[in-house]
């Protein structure tokens, strides 16, 4: 392995700086050159390459976003734009690629080392979580802590207004971020993609709320939730109840940026690392994750396809610590 | 003076809680007896009134909300609300009285001063920085603070996706928010209630921006912004330009809450304690305020009524820093 | 099981008010009451006793410290302290007990419950993250956070000035705080009480950074690193490089405070509601504990006494990305 | 004017990157070519020029420290030091000049241009606060803010362990940091440089604060304090109380680094380019500020000589609310 190439792919996270440095200085460390792929899987098929050093990557472990950009490619779902991104890569000479993104990266490379001879190692780069092969992505920490952070703000307010909050947080397919931050927030309920919404629960728990003379109560709502988005609950709740009042906050784009936390530097430096490892070491077709602190490599097509479950005994957690 | 009493009313502001600790402390200090009052104006009707010391204050200075909770009072509107309030102000030997809060806080206290002789001085508690008398509202940097700090994070990941993002932030009728996170964030336009939104200049701007190859480019928007709102403003956008694509983003109420900032806890403890003060000198159906950087009391009809106009040359600043 | 008391011990670490709200919840969940000792051992020797319902732990998930505050207590090292604390224990009827702390804690609580026939479970409340039978301790990852914010606002006045800063952080007898913070923080150099310091290694370290023409070096160093402290460290560099400058800065006790982390909070939840699970199915004289994400239970006296390595790995990781 | 170059020098302050981001953006829109000079006024004299665009401080307007370096300049303060670096000016053409700095800056500066006809303006960047002719200086909000969440995280835990703490902040000559932070941090006593440390008032304090059972103290202490500074106090303390116990904290660095808040952006915003306006409009020798929310021009000679004294009340303050 003489040249290496990486890039970052799908929705930002933070931490991805960390993992680029990560694979930037591991691969110095052993005298592989590398470049940098800007523009994800657009610049791979656009000949967005540039070469990094060392000094490259400087100074942007702490910062939120991706120094190479990112992108979601179209032309990549077709065979020709995946022909051109393959040539670029020979013209090139990168004997080995790192993909740092989330499922839709893992799955375009799924597809990419299928047709083409080229060893490729992911890292799991996205907010969401929802990796198998990995017990946290790049970026999930990070914003778990923003949208508690959030929720915080959030619960002063409804505190001091004896108000409802309804807090919509990202998570599409899964609730990990939404079960995280409600146990975090110390929500009075939490709902999540992987369980089917409860009205009747739900408007039992504030009423219970309610008799209890809970001043404010908050329930955490992932985008993935089956009643139809927190703004269409709301409704069917105040369609139960008339007098029923309530405030909703979409924290949106908020939890993808920012400084990456600890937990989020070291897991992406280390996976980053472990990606240029793997390579050397004849790996392909694989991604790198982390599970019970160990480095260990699932390939793409297992790491999109199995589940991994909301940690047990959490919903029931939830559910205890709001009484 | 014997005895004042203290309450907080309208939006929760963050550092309303150390004006309250700086009432009491003061008062204390000064052998008064003091009263906080719950619930705002509801809690004057109702006799929400609880006798407080120096340790009541204990370890708030620090906390976003309002310990005594706050409301948007609908019986204080009527004469036999005020009226009741009075009573119990009477029944309870009150002899002055703080009210921490905004535009709608001096309203009702501009009336009730002149239904009833009771000295009140106000302390302006808002985000909205609203008020005449003063150069900052108790509120206002945390704000700032927070809607920066949002921006930040949304600048990473728009910058990371070449996007353009509109960002709405609180300000139903004053830019004060908007224009301060538009420079501090290094927004591309910045549009406030106080200038007719030009769409036209804007749709230039972004354009030239473009031209220029800026990757990301971001919009704030005040709430009370005269073009319809941000989600009508980016379609209206979007007509002239159908490639245009962008992201919206409603900060909401994260806004009201968090920590206060430094500059906003010494605000709220030298008006708190100068309010305090101002009742032991005499003053009543005033508003205390710091103006170039010394105590000021202004009359509850001209804080409300004067114009506090956005500072010179901001809007200037905006246009040339975006360049 | 009817009663129960919970109470914090040792050094005070964020997360423990999380983990306070979870045992008494849980508790209240299972019909059983539940008191709080304050000041810790003292407090159980003393008579601190006060009953908790589920309001008493309203709105304290977020901060930092513990409401019912702690001591490093001399008495429970008597024979007579201890008997006083089970009489007291006796008197007021608690048939299970909650231990929230560290090192010292379990110590004394093994001892104890070979003593007393009480049944007593163990939450590790630390910051240290040197116990045994579990991934983290409640207060780890806050206080990496804490110490990481502070080395990147060092990292901005480093690079400012091209600087060379030795930065102290917690850790006496064990290095995670540093290794994690100095990965995340991209330090040139992490000194560990687990390994031996090589003082010709961190010279030769700094001078290749040099002959690279690095701006700015950060070296952080655990509080037990084995060279004499930083401040001696430093002397000793410069005594072998005589134009060798340097900063110093003592990290220190803001490691212990502040608001917790997301995960600090999931973990003190689990934690404090298993540790009350745990009295319900007959266990004692165990700590809880999170390993591999599940909730496991470990004698206190191998809690104390088995030794928690630093992730393999790590030390080699830090070695490669400061290249 | 056709050329222009900036540059910082001094200690770091955060804010410093905005206010070149304004010199610069500034001087493009008014089609001036503008240089900025590396390591401060060491790189004026070693030749460090290189020529800025609009897109050179992008994205710098959020980040702490300085991009273009800063030094203290020992050859600077020789007459040969300042010829070079007149000669270089001359080679660039530079015919008007911004110095981001503090007190020594300004020192320089007035010096120099009372040898050489450049004109030079001024901006105030120092954390420090002791600058005549402007309100605040670019930065000593940012550190206040900092200074004062670690003054809240000490809180936490020395209301944990009911402990005394003393804390000491940046201010050799000021006591600027010292006041808001206390006052922000609800210290019970606060020592600085402007007033004589009167051990038996502090004493008193303290003996007062445990006869009213306080939990925990805190005493604010600036670097500049009279009484031997925070270590030397302690034990002056501690000999006429042999019981005493305490903890100490010295911040240190890291009240330089961090995002600049909100306030020092748009501060260092309109610094920054009033101080290219203030060029255009043919001033020389002057430091921009702002006062009274208006842009002032004060001789460099004035504002280091010029006393700014504590906000008139403040002391009184601390004291009333510490009560």
């Amino acid at each position: 392995m003489k040249k290496i190439a990486v890039f970052t792919s799908g929705g930002d996270a933070p931490g991805m700086n960390a993992c680029i440095r990560a694979v930037v200085r591991t691969a110095v460390y052993h005298n592989i050159r590398v470049f940098g792929i800007e523009r994800g899987l657009n610049g791979m098929i656009d000949d967005n390459f540039v070469e990094m050093q060392t000094h490259s990557v400087s100074n942007i472990i702490q910062r939120g976003g991706t120094v190479l950009k990112t992108s979601r490619s179209k032309s990549f779902l077709t065979k020709e734009g995946r022909r051109k991104a393959y040539e670029n890569l020979v013209a090139y000479g990168i004997d080995g690629l790192v993909a740092i993104g989330g499922d839709g990266t893992y799955t375009a490379m799924d597809v990419f080392t299928k047709e083409y001879d080229i060893p490729v190692i992911g890292a799991p780069g996205t907010i969401d979580n929802d990796l198998y092969g990995t017990d946290n992505t790049i970026g999930f920490d990070t914003a778990v802590n923003t949208a508690l952070d959030a929720i915080d703000k959030i619960r002063d307010t409804a505190d001091s207004n004896d108000r409802i909050f309804f807090v919509e947080v990202m998570g599409r397919d899964a609730g990990f971020i939404a079960m995280d931050v409600g146990i975090g927030g110390g929500a009075e309920a939490i709902l999540i993609p992987e369980r089917h919404t409860q009205l009747d629960e739900l408007v039992n728990t504030l009423r219970s709320g309610w008799g209890r003379h809970k001043g404010s109560q908050l329930i955490v709502v992932a985008e993935g939730e089956d009643a139809g988005g927190v703004f269409e609950l709301a409704e069917k709740i105040k369609s139960q109840i008339p007098t029923f009042e309530y405030r909703i906050t979409v924290l949106g784009h908020i939890q993808r940026g920012g400084k990456p936390s600890a937990r989020d530097r070291v897991l992406a430096s280390r996976l980053g690392s472990a990606a240029v490892d793997g390579l050397l070491h004849g790996k392909k077709g694989v991604a790198a994750g982390v599970v019970n602190n160990a480095i260990v490599f699932t390939p793409f097509n297992e790491a999109i396809k199995k589940n991994k479950p909301i940690t047990e005994g959490l919903v029931q957690l939830a559910k205890v610590l709001s009484t």
